[in-house]
């Protein structure tokens, strides 16, 4: 028994907020059984990861130890839980647990990448568990911002771990099963060894607030609403969804859901019998028929993605529906530090357009689904947990909530991910590091994160590339009609001369005075060549831009 | 005299926050002389201008109307409002009044562009005035976060203009000259035509806070700390550079301004007379010698800034100096909107290397420099004029600020960039609207918002770039063994192959087949290549690549 211990190893989410992937280990060291907690996605941006498609986490390790995985659990149906299901499980090969609504996206998710949903297993609430090796894990309801969300209690012979996933404290959810302050206290009762615990909220320091608060809100909103009502929030929060939804009934409107995710949520919802009061919609081509002042959209895009239909309906017509002076349009979501820009630029087109839009500025309109620190002091006291693993956060997050730990007399204990922590004794103690970067989704292809590909995007985007075709002869003489092509730099440059003809005149003038050993050497051709044109861009336009140079060497007829 | 007419089109700044440009025009219509006020910069981003340095307002109408301009007049020393008299001047040719402080500004701006910095004309303060054509213009001090900022009051035969240039209404504000409410009442006297006025807070309900309630806060944490004490904010708000250096002296700090913004700034606040009770300072090289627990670092980067001093200490030693745990980082600022990932990630860098970092999370440590809407009614009250127009703003900012001003019972005027309005009859009237888009500085040309040039960039950007190279021979024969380059798309696709041989092996197919006719036609015969290039790359990698053709046509010997 000495020689076993109990790991923790997060691979993503401790330290951003996203791509959620943690592993758990029991056994002798080096030959631990595994579980994975989550296998979440991340988004992309235009400044570090422009073209890329989804973010996933880079599960290297978990891949060279594969004959030690058991089984994958997911807590919620977040994109930053089980979005990366479906991508990764070709490298996995391990059933997905998780509760009804949670398997049904998963399956989805399944199905689109070409694997068998049937690897997706349901798990029944706790105290149900299911078995994994040395694990014993069950799935405790949580409050959170999407149905079914859970807490896993992980058994092992090392002790208990409370895997909270996301949440809030919410005794009024409006939707599923509220907060179960008793359930926390039973589980905690045997003694914890470790909370590991959502961050993404520890610099509020305010209390949570109900999702039960907002519904009261947006009845009156939608009630005094004039022209069309449009209303975005996150496609997920299904609970929002119903409270936007009644509210538009209750002022005699009709509800069409607009946009992919929203369509996708409530019919997973409805599927798993979550979703059974809620009120009749109409189809968006249904839609457009009906008068304005009798209509409520539903709506996706409250990030401002630019091809969701908030994006669309600040552009003009929309399903043959146009917003317009009089309309009112609110977002009933908040805005994810990162996508601020976009959300104004819709806001300003629907500004443009004279509808009025309506924010949650003063917090009448959304609420958080994480816990604020006065909730994680309560959940720390609930549980009592030996250790205090703060995880779904940056790393000022994850230091923070380990200072509340630390402060309440627990032990806080700061993990980003790769970071190996065997909690076996009285502290725990780092035991390795682990590669744990990130793998972008690009098209079809899976591409590392230090491959060059994205570096390369962006030096293009900053620099400008220029192409040239340099011509050898095969006895060695360079052509000096040399030919360069501009892509994404401006045409003229100092001179008021075209760049490019610049360019090939200097170039010329290079190539000619070349010896036999540079022109016979491609690298040393090339180099030459990059030097000419980057100084002439210089010269130019005061820029350096990216250089690809083509050498054709003419064979003898 | 019925011929006559007063005019306001703004060309930049009413449409986003940022590169402010007004331009204000007094005769018969079509033949205004007209003057500028400011003339800014705005900053560019990744999402939207890769590569661009900075961003100016497309002057491209006064430039066809220069021989109607008489001035141009600047309301402060922010770099939206003069940042881009450097960069036009060539282009303007015009004198440049502003207050001493704003001159000094001006005067390095004209210097560092190689412009002769005599264009820039000292004013003094209301009531004194300057003449431009038919108007007479006056710069009546008003608060804000730079010195010497003020509102304009523009006289002309068609009316008296007030244009509030950036503002709070601060009784206190630490360091030059207090809102002075007698002045502006003084000036609304005789009646006032149009309030042009700021619209950046006009979202904010709050009442506005004053400079001098940020010291007190200061003082008691800096006062409190332990370690080395870094503050970062704007350099241009040198009041808050003197709260901030007279918290560290009062706690028996050395003070170290580090960041050239920082050093310029003061410099010019010294020189002009307005920073005479500041603390020693000693330089970053002397700064690295004196104990952590005796130092405070000023410092430039407050916005993420990835070369500026908060950036480069976040990452490690940076003068001689390295930050550890103990130390603690205000952030004595404020993130615009746009920069929270830069900012982020500077946080959570310092948060691994253990230091403390302190925001205005909880509004202890930063003020506004513009007044909220409580403030806005003040202004429109103590001017009472018969239009307001918002101004700095974008479209959402413009809107709300008018229907705050029709609530008041005055006339909103909402007249984004381009729009020329008529005031001078009991309406206002759009009586124009003019090219009003941006002009980007790239290295070292301007290049236009349509020029396709960053449009080519954010493509290659998002999609990766192939280079394909073709040769035909004089009989028309198209050499099948094209050489393909790639750049910033992944080395493999689905087939295991590398993806330049399948795309060399496609395209070999295809050129087999081509015709005489396509071969001799440059057009066509790229075309087929981009088509096939593109075709192999969707089904490699998912991908649709830019692509560049370069045919080389083979001369027979």
């Amino acid at each position: 028994m000495s020689n076993e211990r109990l790991i923790y190893l997060p691979l993503g989410g401790a330290g951003e907020i996203g791509m959620n992937a943690y592993v758990y280990g029991y056994g002798p060291a080096g030959k631990e059984r595994l579980i994975l907690v989550d296998l979440g996605i991340a988004f992309p941006d235009m400044d570090s990861t422009p073209g890329v498609d989804v973010i996933l986490p880079d599960i290297a390790w978990l891949r060279d130890n594969i004959d030690r995985v058991e089984a994958v659990f997911v807590t919620h149906a977040h994109e930053d839980h089980v979005g990366g299901v479906g991508h990764l499980y070709g490298q996995m090969g391990k059933p997905v647990h998780c509760r009804k609504f949670t398997a049904n996206i998963a399956r989805r998710k399944m199905q689109e990448q070409g694997h068998d949903p049937g690897a997706v297993v349901v798990a029944e609430p706790w105290p149900a568990q299911v078995e994994a090796g040395p694990f014993t894990v069950g799935f405790l309801p949580i409050s959170h911002s999407i149905p079914e969300s859970s807490a896993l209690v992980i058994d092992t012979p090392g002790g208990r771990i409370v895997h909270t996933g996301d949440f809030k404290i919410d005794l009024v959810p409006v939707l599923g099963e509220p907060f179960d302050a008793d359930s926390f206290r039973e589980v905690a009762k045997g003694g914890v060894k470790a909370l590991v615990c959502d961050s993404t909220n520890v610099f509020n320091t305010h209390e949570g607030r109900s999702e039960s608060l907002v519904g009261p809100n947006i009845r009156e909103l939608v009630s005094n609403a004039k022209g069309m009502v449009v209303a975005t929030t996150f496609a997920s929060n299904v609970a929002r969804l119903k409270s936007l939804a009644d509210a538009g009934a209750a002022a005699g409107r009709s509800i069409c859901l607009m946009g992919r995710a929203m369509r996708r949520m409530t019919e997973a919802a409805r599927e798993e019998g979550i979703l059974t009061e809620f009120p009749q919609t109409v189809s968006p081509e249904d839609a457009a028929d009906i008068p304005r002042e009798s209509l409520m959209l539903i709506v996706t895009g409250s990030q401002g993605e630019r091809r969701a239909a908030s994006a669309q309906l600040s552009q003009g017509k929309y399903f043959g529906m146009e917003l317009k002076e009089g309309d009112t349009f609110l977002f009933s979501s908040k805005t994810i530090p990162g996508n601020e820009r976009d959300v104004a630029r819709i806001m300003n087109n629907l500004s443009m357009l004279g509808v009025d839009v309506v924010t949650d500025a003063d917090g009448l309109y959304h609420v958080s689904g994480h816990a604020n620190r006065p909730d994680l002091e309560t959940i720390h006291a609930l549980i009592d947990p030996q250790f205090v693993i703060p995880m779904h956060g940056e790393h000022r997050h994850l230091r923070e909530h380990a200072k509340v730990a630390d402060g309440l007399g627990r032990t806080g204990v700061v993990a980003p991910n790769g970071t190996m922590i065997d909690l076996s004794g009285n502290a725990p103690k780092v035991v390795d590091h682990v590669e744990a970067g990130r793998t972008y989704l690009d098209g079809a292809t899976l591409v590392g994160q230090f491959d060059g590909v994205v570096r390369d995007r962006i030096r293009m985007a900053l620099n400008g590339m220029v192409v040239v075709s340099v011509m050898v002869e095969d006895d060695g003489t360079v052509l000096d009609d040399a030919w360069v092509d501009l892509r994404g730099l401006p045409e003229k440059g100092r001179s008021g001369d075209a760049l490019s003809d610049v360019m090939e005149k200097d170039l010329a003038d290079r190539l000619e005075r070349v010896d036999r050993k540079t022109a016979d050497d491609d690298d040393a051709l090339e180099k030459l060549v990059k030097r000419g044109i980057q100084q002439t861009a210089q010269a130019e336009i005061g820029k350096r831009p990216e250089v690809t140079v083509l050498i054709t060497r003419l064979a003898a007829e």
